[in-house]
């Protein structure tokens, strides 16, 4: 196709360059008319780029509001954090900045860590289901070798369990590795790649018919329930405990009330068969997705959230929301990059040993804005049936 | 909390300056020890950020590659576009760009808006369920002053219909608007919560007990099976005729393989409980919608998927993709802002008139990616059990 | 096939007779050794099975206990019921009257129905995506003829609406009906295919290029989610305020522990994937609807329930079950049959205009049956903590 | 409550008599009117009641309708089956007869049980998620003692794992056994209570502070995606070979227009949120449950079905369904009342060591019913299309 004027230029030799970058853009520009002048005002470094983008062009710019001081009790977060949010929709930062003051004199947020793994799934096909069972029970008699196959490849990620779902004449497996500071979706990939290029070698039962490296039970970058179950990245809990004399001189509202609207979500939830019974996980964790050069694309499974909360005699609240598939990383992907490695920074998050601890500020965050959302409901109620429509609605 | 020296530095006077910006960065440097030096490199205009974000600090600079040509039939969008996409995953835009070849030689993607609808879903709460039903009743009955109401606050929005989905002694609503060029949640908020406030006034009935302007049934910013039934945003079809040839040489695998690891994806992704039985949509539309200013928390709701595809007897593969909740803006939100309105404008997707076009193109896009994606996994079996592996399974 | 040993025996001249039935338990004997003895031991009139069975050979016995009274405050069921509970279950007629007791010391359990209908759910497949959006706007225009031609066979049945779901080149309907004391399945899908043949007939846009009177979009004999938002038969709700000091007295724990444990249930419900965050509403409706002669099989789909309960700052406690999808009839099926009908009026529930009486029977013997083992999972923690374990656990 | 006139008669010194019976039905005749006269025509010794129902008054006569010869390949069910259908559904036993007949004249139908368990899922509810966590790591370390606590309640049931579903401050579990040929429910609920009590009385961590023997994770009687994805009771496979050829001759369509009808069912289904791809397997379930003494409220779980089918180019149809939930017994429950025993050992599955030669049965049986519903639903199409209404439609 060469010659073709509506191919993209690209010169592998410098592929990676501003004027590789320029080309580009003159290209688009002649092409469409559209300029590209914003697009081409970027300060990273293209030579950072590979690995991380092809074709590339420029920058977006995404506004990053700070939000802070996020008070943390969690294992790995300690402190007060300022979080960056790179968003475009007004009204995120304050309602999260507004969470977190009130949850700053709560006491601030706990948050832990309770689960961790990453997922392929490779399915195996046989000429029948008897053929896919004693596939199954070779899999456990040799899971040391599939293991040692699979390690080979990372100096990082570790095989710990192969979990199998037979339907049919197939073994839908997940390969669940640990996967360090990295949210693993390629480590992962290569050592299962690894692993089932030894067990096709050395699986002496009747034939594999055809075998898929993805099965669409990983499920990556898709909500799914067994995700939710299971965990995809790392489960974290974040907590709070809220007197009801802070929620209302705070928030216009009252814990009372605020747990009122709590059992309705969960109704709401369940009959739209949403599997997040909160309000806006996805608000927080695209902004600090994006702020931190983490994969935006995991927003579609990180988003499912478990909300429970407990109202005490005495008016206290106590609050937890679970993230069960919350996938992130501090290194590699986009974190090095220029705007990404500053906002890890910023948390302190940046390289190996860092990541549980990004976890929890995002988990804590993710609380802030449940909590900042669910009270503007409720007050909403109070300023339409008081305020506004001047009577009062019991 | 004057004189706090871990408050945000806010002046309300040019809280939208780039002094501003600057006072927050140096904040947070202090406070953190953080060089936010490439944050603060930007070519946007503080001054459009109000609206956009707060406690504005500069930018995040998310690399933007260009894949394209991508041929679109479609009834808004017609031709040839360069797409950018904002992401820091290396080979997705390699691999979207594969696609749009291997699309292009097949003569296209038709892609047709099949439905459009956006939602509040206010929950109202009584004594019992009968006086749950009286009030149902009493909204079809009024529906015209609801209507009226609501449509007050809107020079845009129409608000076609509530359904309901009555509960216990509560009846779970959604007020269904179209938006125009406008994603409208914010639109729908402020019409339904004028639509609840006349309801409010006018109801003669039972006493309304509680009320809530979202109870969870919308379901904003998260997957539901409701938003994959009713629509939310756009309901996009991208449509696509593979020849087999085409396949074989292009993808280096065969339709009938295709479509066979299509038969399991469809079944592992019954069985994970994950509405999307396709690949990864949500890498094209959050990589997109971060380039042109949509809501990126909508990726949550919008990356369900509908594959479907049909092999013919002469090896055609006819393939079609149905996003059901595409939410998507050409106007408002972050649409104006420097790069995103640069890169609506590189799709001539820029302002009112446009939102079915640009829905179109990232329905063709997300097509394009999943025909990738699905082919790799199926030639990866091919490279595995063959080249790899050096010996023959069928 | 003629003179096929291993072929059932069936004389069509006279296959309804204790004769015919005698012969092929004579001829099940004589292949498997297994004596029928018992299940030839009937009182129903083999005439009366024709519709109900074929090959009929005898019937199975089950027993049936006597729960009761039932004190229901219904619109349609009034006073108190005896319910008949066709089961093999050990403890659970027990445990449903035990529930009954509590309930009727509460002042009774309120029933509402919110709603009722009955779907096939056809599809039509088109070349693509725009051929079947026309498709369906030519429904909404035609919809007067269509449920002419529905309703033209039946005398009861009436198409409410057709409702749309448009995926890839195909647009799923359903056909929703009103079917009076029927469960209307049959009479459902005779209208249904009327109504499809006149549309075949009328048709005058882009050929439809399949069609498929069931798209597993009904659900018919399925849980689905689509059932439980848009109901499938009768939506009932039950509901009771229990005070605190009647569930001390009565059930050895308090609303409180129970409502605690109701959060518990919610959120395992929600991680689990089931919609129904209650108990086992399957047993009180397996149980009635096999004394009763419903269709067994739709315990699948009607079995969906949505529990919610609020606890009120004095200890009160209001619960509420929704049953969204109870497929019931009183006349028609199995309900004519002996012991069927008898146990229908027993309930003064045989015959026409009695079906929603039957369903609030329903729902209130399910709703004692979560109050009774709600608080006995809540008791036994009582148990396991203070008797049997010796010491005291908060 | 002595002399009150509303309650039930009980004598618990002969309470499962004939003549207890009668004076039950007695009572509900003098109190409603309702003859109860075939109600009270039963053949089953009152005496072998207890322990299947309490204020027993009869017997339900649920027609039987023999199908049959079902050629079964299974590894315990091998050979010719007739199979006894308890159902008032007039054409169940017609439909699933007819793809019996198919189905032998394809060879038979090969069944598969690929895993086996039955669960009760307590959760343990503490102060915060990182008692929760420090908790469940203390049941891995402790699995050998509470597996010594549970099973010494049962010589039967083995522990085979504690699976953990951490949320919030609450470890969900589920407790997976294996129960022998007994369904299970109540032997794990006994094993579970007994390992929980160890637990209490053994767990030197933080207090539990809130237990439950069950959280809604089981789900006994409800459906949920966990039993789909983990198993509850017999995770089942069955499988045919249909020629193309065969289905012409039989069944008045062909392979490819049953597969094309199953792409479709398969989308349906995804929209609809359905568990279950299949057409019907609840009918089959429920009349062979009804007939053998199963519990009927399981076929809320045990309905779920996973079809898979693949086209072979020759036209030849491989077709399975997986049934993962699947609850049978052949010993206790209702195993041994009368009728229900001699359709066991119709099928030669009374007692000990049959309860996979049951699972196999069932399973061939739905597997038939599903091929006849789905020819039918298909040949309509043509029967529609072509024979009614006069002209040919692709």
């Amino acid at each position: 196709m060469a010659g073709d004027e509506t191919r993209i230029p690209r010169d592998p030799a410098d592929d990676a360059t501003a004027d590789a970058a320029a080309a580009r853009r003159e290209f688009a520009t002649r092409r469409t008319g559209a300029s590209l002048r914003h697009v081409g005002s970027f300060s990273l470094d293209p030579a950072t780029t590979p690995g991380n983008v092809e074709h590339f062009i420029g920058a977006a710019q995404v506004p990053i509001g700070l939000a802070g001081p996020l008070l943390v009790d969690g294992e790995h977060a300690k402190g007060e954090f300022y979080v960056p949010m790179a968003t475009t929709e007004g009204t995120l930062v304050a309602s999260y900045n507004r969470g977190m003051k009130l949850v700053r004199a709560a006491g601030g947020v706990k948050t832990t860590v309770v689960d961790d793994g990453m997922q392929r799934a490779p399915a195996f096909i046989f000429d029948d289901a008897r053929a896919a069972r004693a596939f199954g029970e070779w899999l456990d008699v040799h899971i040391e070798e599939i293991r040692a196959a699979a390690e080979a490849t990372t100096s990082v990620g570790r095989l710990e369990r192969i979990e199998r779902y037979p339907a049919g004449p197939a073994v839908f497996t997940r390969f669940v590795f640990t996967t360090g500071d990295a949210a693993g979706q390629n480590m992962t990939g290569k050592a299962t790649a690894a692993a089932c290029a030894w067990i096709h070698e050395s699986y002496p039962g009747a034939a594999i018919r055809r075998f898929y490296l993805e099965s669409n039970m990983a499920t990556d970058k898709k909500h799914s329930q067994v995700n939710t179950l299971r965990t995809r990245g790392k489960r974290v809990v974040a907590e709070v405990m809220l007197p009801s004399a802070l929620v209302e001189s705070q928030m216009r509202t009252t814990t009372r009330e605020m747990f009122g609207a709590r059992l309705i979500s969960n109704l709401g939830g369940l009959m739209a068969g949403s599997v997040n019974n909160g309000a806006h996980s996805a608000n927080a964790i695209a902004a600090i997705f994006i702020a931190t050069g983490q994969d935006v694309a995991n927003v579609a499974e990180s988003q499912s959230a478990l909300v429970y909360g407990e109202l005490r005699e005495n008016g206290d609240y106590t609050y937890s929301i679970t993230i069960p598939s919350l996938i992130v990383a501090t290194y590699g992907g986009g974190t090095g990059l220029a705007t990404q490695r500053e906002c890890l920074e910023l948390l302190d998050c940046y390289g190996p040993g860092k990541v549980r601890k990004l976890a929890e500020i995002i988990a804590a965050t993710v609380l802030c804005g449940e909590l900042s959302l669910g009270a503007a409901v409720v007050a909403n109620e109070w300023v339409s049936s008081h305020d506004r429509l001047g009577r009062n609605r019991p």
